[in-house]
């Protein structure tokens, strides 16, 4: 399946048209379907359209480095993956192909409670990482404690409580048209692990949810108490959540809503992220995924206040169209369009990127 | 006809499409037709674009509670059964299956003037309501008189006055596919009912129009003195309006422009809400119809300050799909997506709904 | 041609629909062409889109009276027969037809200077009128002094000067299509009649147009000199020009784009009207074409301040679709959809039109 | 391929339509493809949307007169032929056709170094210019110099510096259309020179540019040195970059964003113009070029400001379209569509035109 060429892939769409190609309806359907009639989904790319970018010129520049650190974490720039779940799904290598290709790439890789590989095997495929486990709450805290204590173990350098999914949002699409996934792949963390549930449970005139739903803000200080990584809180729309999760501990937060996958009509990413940074950027790291396609995307999430910007369908299409080959063409691609617009507005490092490159298109 | 299984449909778009494939041209023009060009019908819908939704995060809930009162009667959600015409053209049960669903799933439901069954079958098809009458008025009151105190003798708890046909809207599309409905239900009220009338007659400079058109604020009074039942004001969209339905005795106030079907360019119904809110929410309870398609429609028209949110279209898909079970079908799926969305927005009952959960996505 | 039954058209895009079929290529051309990319013309119509109406119930209305006067001619309604040119080639019946339509049904007409018949046949067709002469400058004022005074003599009751043609418009797509117009009708005021010049002429550095462009304000008061008729000034678009309109003798203007015929990426003239009636409103009436299709079209204009609200391209549609009845019937829809809509917006009269009817949908 | 009547031409899409036919595939991806997405490719022309004109009727215009002056040229109008490379891609007469047909319209125009014609060649081809001479950055100043040098003994009056191309754009239909490019016509000013870079080249961490990139607005002042010649700069979209330009030299600069073929997501020129005109329009000549495709285009930017106003695809599709004859008709339908556009609004020269003719569309 690694055939194709990854330098025949010039941008996104194509490794999207691959993947498409290469992938049952029912795997296609995971891979792309959002939550309800996926208005955030789609919204998180259209949001980027608010903004056009007001170039410097004759800037002096010879070289653009895009080298930047992650909670201490020297990375190649501010690229990430995002975790998403069942990567084994797309593509027999899974988990162990991303994190190859993002450790050969000095790129922070997250990775998923729900991975189909063990995080263990996952961290012996690249150990030099940096790479970060996702966390989804257990129904009981000692699973929970399990799967921090594993991670910390393996290597993992930074524990990334997921916020957003206290119970699975509506995924339309996917009940549609993916209920007959044929050869699931297994939890790669052990049987035991509990994915967000899937439908809430009616008991006469009130809906009752699985019980890690009822976690509070306490948790992360709860988390703090097992584990020496730190940690980042995943699913931030609002200044105020951004403040309660740092007041809890969290060293940094990804303003994220699942791509779309969890609450429909939920704030495009892009459009939450200015005022999160207003609220806790000072005091913690801020970053954002959803809706990248192209480094010009990056760039103006990077100008709103993002440190790091993370891809997370992206990574789906770049594995199912050329296993870790794929995930590598889409790091070094997004990587050289963002290089080059940063050229072209006149910017060398990601330090002298700022909102003063962003005109407002409705204004 | 019921032979569907209920459970088969994931969305209120498959009642739609199931109703469709069900429905002879001529039922389907009575069901989708708006007024003129239809621009407020498909308003009603799009104007909830503008809106988006803000979560707040590990809100600590295990459950969420949709219980409410409507006018004193509890009910198992804010979602009620708006009124609409002639159900029996779309499927035999008509009201009598529309009163079962609600009844059984506990949710208010008005029933029209132009029902196709009697108010008082419908009544005893599901005793325990609670269920409401729509009246359109008479052309002389003593038939006024006469419905509602057929409707108070027959268990209806409320009586819904419809102020926006005192002539009915130019049902472009009605009149041009729908011309031949070739087995129409007759009126179960009676054949001495008047429904709105349709055609303005004009004589010689001057448009006369249907005697009960001259009603003024003043009928809110006199039917005050005719019936015990509290009464309700559907179709307003103004503040003003709304002060002067609260004034002249109105409990509650349904914002509304009757799908659309009477004044087209009329201001979509959530576009209305928040002015009739802030002019009569401290005096009356305010509903709103129109437009809703999905859960998150739903909590945005209760964080606009809605009490109540009703459906009217997607009851005559759901009737046309299912019958009775599609009804309970349609109710039960609104409800759990009104849950869920509930859950992941970090709000366990409506009492933690307000508007903090909105954004303007054009600000 | 006149067999079709004026009932059966609903709406003007009926009239639309089948004037397009009965019209030849070149023909239609004419009719719905516009200037350039036709901008102007599209956004004619799309610009009523910006309001919402808001209506007021239960107001006691019996009857909707839609008469009115304009500039002290007593008619049914306020709507107008704007001057188009060439109605002989959309139906052989021509102005001829048009004139007993609007005359019969009590509704001001205004003729072109380039009608296909003489404004003394029309005046003979529907003596009792009111009818006023839409007048486009002659190269000498001598020639122009007389078709105003023809028009004086046979009974037209205005002088509509038509001040947005010095020049004819780019209309690329009459040039693309109807070049080669094979029967063209001659123009009914006679051979010796200049329409607007085609071509401006490049003399070097310089474009050189036709005389009658050299024209300012002070052609109105000349033209107050050789008639007793009252002066309108049709093609406002500014609130400077109605000034300068009124201060030199009008006493209406017509805030008009010429249909979109003239200038591409004019404002449209919903756009234009409420700054117009500010300026001028108290002293002159404001009148306003482009764009109207539909009663609630009207009560927009009306709400913004139009005293009068003229079609133009429908009415070429309704000649071309039925002749003199097809005219009749553009007339008694739109006056009915204007009634319903005051009915159901709760308006007996003009005088309770105002601009608390609308609401702007992009606030 | 002359044999094409000109005249046939009515507007810029019909040479954009017979072009396309003309050109293979690769020669089309070249012409038409941008940057990226094309988002600002297609927000240059879309932009002017933004935009409605108010005219001023009765202005008593006999003649419009468009000659200007750039940088004290006299020309015939402000349109001016903006550079673009490899003409001799689209049509064998390339530059030498452009530059006979912009002299014999008295129009400036902009040749670039990439020209497939020497300098000399299209300097001898048509003496009387006026013609300036489009710089790109050479990596060693030697040979920048030359280029200079050679301009200003062939008669170029004006050097204009394109600063937005450190780096060559991602130009992705270009690279996926155009790849193989059959016959590629040689660089007419010499073997030697060097276009901006292609690809960046990545070294470890940092991204490397080529050497021309490392200029800075010193460069202005080093190229005063070695020439008389009017230094005018072209890719400016802020209001400081128009000052850093001015400070450093610049007699005049060119709003412009490369036809969206750089930077993807830009703002759109017409959108930068205001502020640029606002930062320097009392110092230096501003400018601009991207998306004219109208006379009424033409008008919306001189409105905003801009001194001149130039087309660069327009003339590849002219020339593609009919080579020396489709460039003459080009620049001739232009001035047309201005001339009468201007008559329409009542401007008779170009000092008659300012801002109080437009109207935003969105307010």
């Amino acid at each position: 399946m690694d055939e194709v060429l990854p330098g025949g892939f010039l941008t996104l769409s194509d490794l999207e048209e691959t993947a498409k190609a290469r992938s049952s309806t029912e795997v296609w359907a995971y891979v792309e379907g959002g939550a309800g009639e996926e208005l955030t989904a789609s919204d998180n790319h259209a949001a980027f359209r608010h903004w056009s970018l007001l170039p410097r010129h004759l800037a002096g520049i010879r070289s653009v480095d895009l080298r930047t650190s992650l909670l201490g974490h020297p990375v190649s720039s501010p690229i990430f993956v995002a975790p998403t779940a069942y990567q084994g799904l797309v593509h027999s290598t899974g988990e162990v192909g991303t994190a190859k290709a993002a450790s050969a790439a000095r790129t922070l890789a997250m990775f998923s409670t729900l991975s189909s590989f063990s995080m263990e095997e996952i961290a012996a495929a690249a150990p030099t990482g940096p790479r970060w486990f996702q966390l989804y709450l257990q129904p009981d805290f000692a699973a929970t404690r399990e799967l921090v204590g594993r991670a910390e173990r393996s290597g993992y350098s930074g524990i990334v409580l997921t916020v957003d999914a206290p119970v699975l949002g509506s995924r339309d699409r996917q009940t549609r048209d993916g209920v007959a996934i044929r050869s699931p792949v297994p939890l790669g963390n052990g049987p035991h692990i509990v994915p967000p549930a899937r439908i809430p449970q009616s008991d006469g005139e009130v809906f009752v949810f699985p019980p890690d739903a009822t976690a509070t803000w306490e948790i992360l200080e709860r988390l703090g108490g097992i584990t020496r990584l730190p940690l980042v809180v995943k699913g931030i729309l609002t200044a105020d959540d951004a403040r309660r999760a740092v007041a809890a501990g969290a060293r940094a937060v990804v303003v994220s809503n699942h791509g779309g996958r969890q609450l429909d009509r939920a704030v495009a990413s892009v459009d939450a992220l200015a005022a999160v940074v207003a609220a806790v950027g000072s005091q913690a790291e801020v970053y954002m995924d959803g809706g990248i396609r192209r480094g010009s995307d990056i760039l103006v999430a990077l100008a709103l206040g993002a440190r790091g910007v993370g891809v997370g369908r992206p990574v789906l299409w770049a594995l199912a169209a050329g296993g870790e080959r794929g995930v590598s063409r889409l790091l070094s691609l997004l990587q050289t369009e963002l290089a080059v617009t940063m050229m072209l507005t006149g910017r060398r490092n990601l330090a002298e990127v700022g909102p003063e490159l962003l005109r407002d298109r409705s204004a």
